[in-house]
């Protein structure tokens, strides 16, 4: 039996032959027969996925993928204009600005999700608490609220019909309804429940640990930002961008 | 018409009520209908992929996403130990080595099987003429040979038998065929053609440009990182590989 | 009178003769006349540093530069041997581990120096009280302990020599003492004053504020980074330190 | 004697009571007795710098540490505003994009400088060899030319002033003046030595060898960027240049 934190490795071993990852054959068992979505499952989780968590785990990868010129774009773009012969570089770049900001709001959206779960019967009263906690010391509800998208967020219900249609119900979805209706009656106005929240819903329904969700946001966000570097080689926006964003940050001395 | 390098953007818009990626509806066309898979394809080449594209980019994220403890996920290790707060960081750090030692040959080798296959009728001639050059100037043959899967990558058939049931023709695999040809014949002595010729030659059948070779490794590589980050959380193995690394470096003062 | 946040730059500005930052004339007042030191403090402070301050932040960057064949320095040169070509990205990804695990100690370091220091007379019982907290809390404290320089980490007693030279008296050192006191007392055995903590009260003493010290550590490993690819370009350690960090740590499967 | 290329370090080493940094003790040599200009001298190039090198290193990191709002604090801010908690992270993106594009041509002009060099009498033909050689093949002369800063680049006569009230006179900017008496002349206008070009001839005159020249860049960067990302702290810029910039790219449908 494996000690506790044994340093050993369970992801991948090779032979002269063969490669395996995950106890699996690459070339015998996985090249050719299964997506890059289910490889990433298997990777992360050391088991195959079920069909429902494939159909999840892509519609969240298709969700995070790409929104538009955000300040991880401009990163990445700021920086393929330095050093274009570093591809990887620009995406790094990017990728640094996958934190707390918008990933932590994701993990946060997640463990309040497990709270109302873990409250059974007690559920609306747990989301109530909740909610009621956060008006009263004016905090922000982690995966609510959308400055674009009012009343709602299209990509929530999307998500959540995915979910459903592909037969999860693990409480995840119905818990964050809860907190929804909860938060709705608490402010007293509809406040949508947007992305970072249905999507740590979803991969909670797909028994995702809240400590792996900040990497799925990662490699799907690391091809959005593959798609940005690319645009950026064949048609550059970053020179005009350097300029306006300089041009809108006066120099102001000390003593003003 | 759209003036030459004039600074838009075609990857991403949205309104109040939708987000629309590449022309194409994220919730109503996207989320739920295509695969991570086939987003990546549509976000880096602005439209679907052929079943056959997607059975190969499949197959190509699949093969690179993991290659054991390497040098990529030494550095992954490594950063988290020091900045377990921020995945994010751990991941870029080893994307950053996604460089040219391994991506560049792949680059090459693509470039290669463009040029055989840009022959025509020359082919055989031409790949004769490579591989003559590179024995001659003692050039490593960019996608040829490997120091552990002798005498072959048994991932290269594997990529290959896949893009040729998906009935793609292009000629990229057969150029690299003719060029594996007179590499043996040049050497007087096989040698494989490893994953890197391989992949080469089935994105080229898939269409993808040399120039977006390196960022499909990149997204295939994210994955591979993000597993090991959270292996090492759970796991932790940085410590021993530390420890092992720097002993076995000796310091030698200058004079020695 | 400037709004508060209003979105100006105080740092630099230029016209087509002149480049100015923190209001000096680059050419004219700084290039030639102000070392690095002095420069980072003008840049960070906005202000010239006195002497003293002078020579603490000397003695700081100059004793946090190197440790050896740290993780930092091994993600670095793990990355540099993928992309030799990208010197920035190997010495990005070591930075990339200056986190919690060093830094954040630092910065709790300071923050416990300064509870201690603002509790004024009360000073000695406010250090026994959180060296009492943390003993019976199990916690580590902030500043205290090496696993490998005992009983006394040599660089404590020589940074707080530097700054009182330097003719520094506020509070921070003895703040720090007052500290040690109370977790020799308290843990009833002595725990020396590690780096990261006398770094810490030297900074305090030199004006830098908390929220800087994790940059003052990245300016001075970014040097230390810099010379460990340097090294690894001329005489390559990468290779050898990958194959026995890959071989320390074996495959097992999920069933073990 | 040491074998060539044998993996050993000869950077630092320790034992329980001390520190030894390129074979000098860290707390009895080093701290409050060397600048950290000196320190990073020590640590790259295995010995202590003259005083001419000092000055020169000193007047190099000052000229380079600032640039006003590039991309490079972009990047820098905009990874800052998604992880506000990793510094480090936000430095690190700002770093990667110090790559071919400045760095490059510096590198580049150091080698024409040392092409120069290499010529001895023969240096003035060289010298128009190479303007010649540029202009006919309508190629950029690295180290010559500022968008801005015309007709001269004010920090090249002050850095050759620098180097040249400290002694120096190995030839290397007695080389670059004869490449800028040839552009003038080639070219029959004049073309500024800007800044890339006169710090690459003053740290050949401090013997830093060419392969060392990015990483003096990103030293001194690595400072600028902290202050950078420290002033987004304080007063946050990254929004208003995350808005100007994505408003400045409109989206374009692949029709058009």
């Amino acid at each position: 039996m494996a000690q506790r934190n044994k340093p050993v490795t369970r992801i991948a071993h090779h032979t002269n032959d063969a490669i395996f990852v995950r106890g699996e054959n690459l070339v015998d068992d996985l090249i050719g027969h299964i997506s890059f979505t289910d490889m990433i499952f298997l990777h992360l989780m050391g088991r195959r996925p079920t069909s429902a968590q494939t159909k999840i785990l892509d519609a969240v990868l298709v969700t995070l993928m790409e929104h538009g010129m955000t300040p991880s774009a401009i990163a990445a773009r700021m920086t393929y204009m330095g050093a274009p012969e570093a591809l990887q570089g620009a995406v790094a770049a990017g990728l640094l600005g996958v934190g707390s900001q918008f990933i932590g709001t994701m993990e946060q959206a997640a463990a309040l999700i497990d709270q109302v779960r873990g409250a059974g019967d007690g559920a609306t009263d747990e989301a109530r608490e909740i909610a009621t906690h956060h008006r009263e010391n004016r905090l922000h509800v982690p995966g609510f609220g959308h400055h674009l998208h009012r009343p709602d967020d299209p990509r929530t219900p999307r998500l959540f019909e995915v979910a459903e249609q592909a037969g999860v119900n693990g409480g995840h979805i119905a818990a964050l309804r809860a907190l929804s209706n909860a938060v709705d009656a608490v402010y007293e106005r509809h406040i949508t429940i947007n992305a970072t929240g249905s999507v740590a819903a979803v991969l909670g329904e797909a028994a995702i640990p809240i400590e792996i969700m900040r990497g799925i946001a990662v490699i799907s966000r690391a091809a959005g930002l593959v798609g940005h570097v690319h645009e950026e080689r064949r048609t550059p926006a970053g020179r005009v961008m350097w300029d306006v964003a300089a041009e809108a940050i006066p120099y102001q001395d000390n003593d003003s």
